[in-house]
């Protein structure tokens, strides 16, 4: 399973350009419940580092493990100013798009809860809220933080990638989500969508089965 | 207002044995949401933290900020692995403490809610798992991760403090939350917290409107 945070995994092996071997978790198969997988990662969720024999789970704790093992190119910013506004901006990710984005996908996906369309509008406007504000910042910068890719972008491509797919859902038509087109609703994120695109690797780190 | 997230920098501010001027805002007069906090955090949340022109909000940047700016003592450790197991401790405190300890904390500090009861055990149910993976990690290491203390320490005090707080509440009472006596219930969180308690600059982080 490639989920979102595995995205995460992936694309800052990729800017890192490092060598490694992706294995997919069959969600259907329950591969992430399987005991093998369970002895890596005892919460049983994705992704799982095993680097050596350390290993390691939480995404960003990989993305920052990585970082710091691995520290070219830096993306955790090159002062102490840059790695406090990405930090800012992935505690900002996590705290009020991840919840929000679990309350609009989970349905979608997954069918069940679509009925509950007050819960859904509400989670809709908070994500239209924060892509809002990362139009505006992207609007006079390439970056969310800095002059380059930093693990701010990292944190929250995936999961506005998932966002935009859960919108162009047959499921998602009749909820006006307002989200799409992108490059109408919010032009800088689309603009900023095409830059990560065109990172070097990009295309590895895509989700196979979202192909 | 000094909230866990608060106390979070604060006990970071002490750790690095850092001069600064602690401004306290009182919720109940709404300061957080005067015009002058809002133009330094649009989110009216806390803590901010001011350091000459340079404003930053959201805790755990905060942190890592101050952790950047002024490296000793370090507090996201001295080896890659000891990095990357801190930030999974940090974000299992964010993924699985922080929202059931917002469904308990909330019912019982505020009074609305308490009603319903189900909520509030799902929570107490998740909250006692995780103190128990806590309390078996801290069995055989004196901090959360590697030798000394860490921004994992920092990160999850706070709110465990919180949490034990409402426990202790009349409100909480006949919830039979299982939390307390600490010593009985979680008996090296109980160690840890004393230890955490001895660092030098402890007591002037202590949320003053507490005592």
């Amino acid at each position: 399973m490639r989920s979102a945070p595995s995205w995460r995994a992936l694309l800052t092996l990729e800017v890192k350009r490092l060598k490694y071997e992706s294995k997919l978790l069959e969600f259907s198969k329950e591969d992430h419940k399987s005991p093998g997988y369970l002895k890596l990662n005892p919460r049983g969720k994705v992704p799982t580092l095993k680097d050596g024999d350390f290993v390691l789970y939480e995404s960003l704790a990989i993305v920052a493990y990585l970082d710091r093992k691995y520290p070219e190119p830096p993306i955790f910013g090159t002062t102490a100013q840059e790695t406090g506004l990405i930090w800012r901006s992935i505690s900002e990710t996590e705290s009020y798009l991840v919840p929000p984005g679990a309350k609009l996908a989970g349905p979608i996906f997954f069918g069940k809860g679509l009925e509950k369309t007050d819960e859904i509008q509400e989670a809709a406007a908070a994500i239209r809220d924060e892509l809002k504000r990362i139009d505006e910042a992207l609007a006079s910068s390439a970056w969310m933080v800095g002059p380059r890719l930093s693990a701010a972008d990292i944190a929250s491509f995936p999961l506005i990638q998932l966002l935009l797919r859960a919108a162009s859902k047959e499921a998602a038509k009749p909820l006006n989500l307002g989200l799409l087109p992108l490059a109408q609703a919010y032009p800088s994120i689309a603009a900023w969508v095409k830059r990560v695109e065109a990172i070097p690797g990009y295309e590895k780190s895509y989700p196979p089965h979202w192909k």
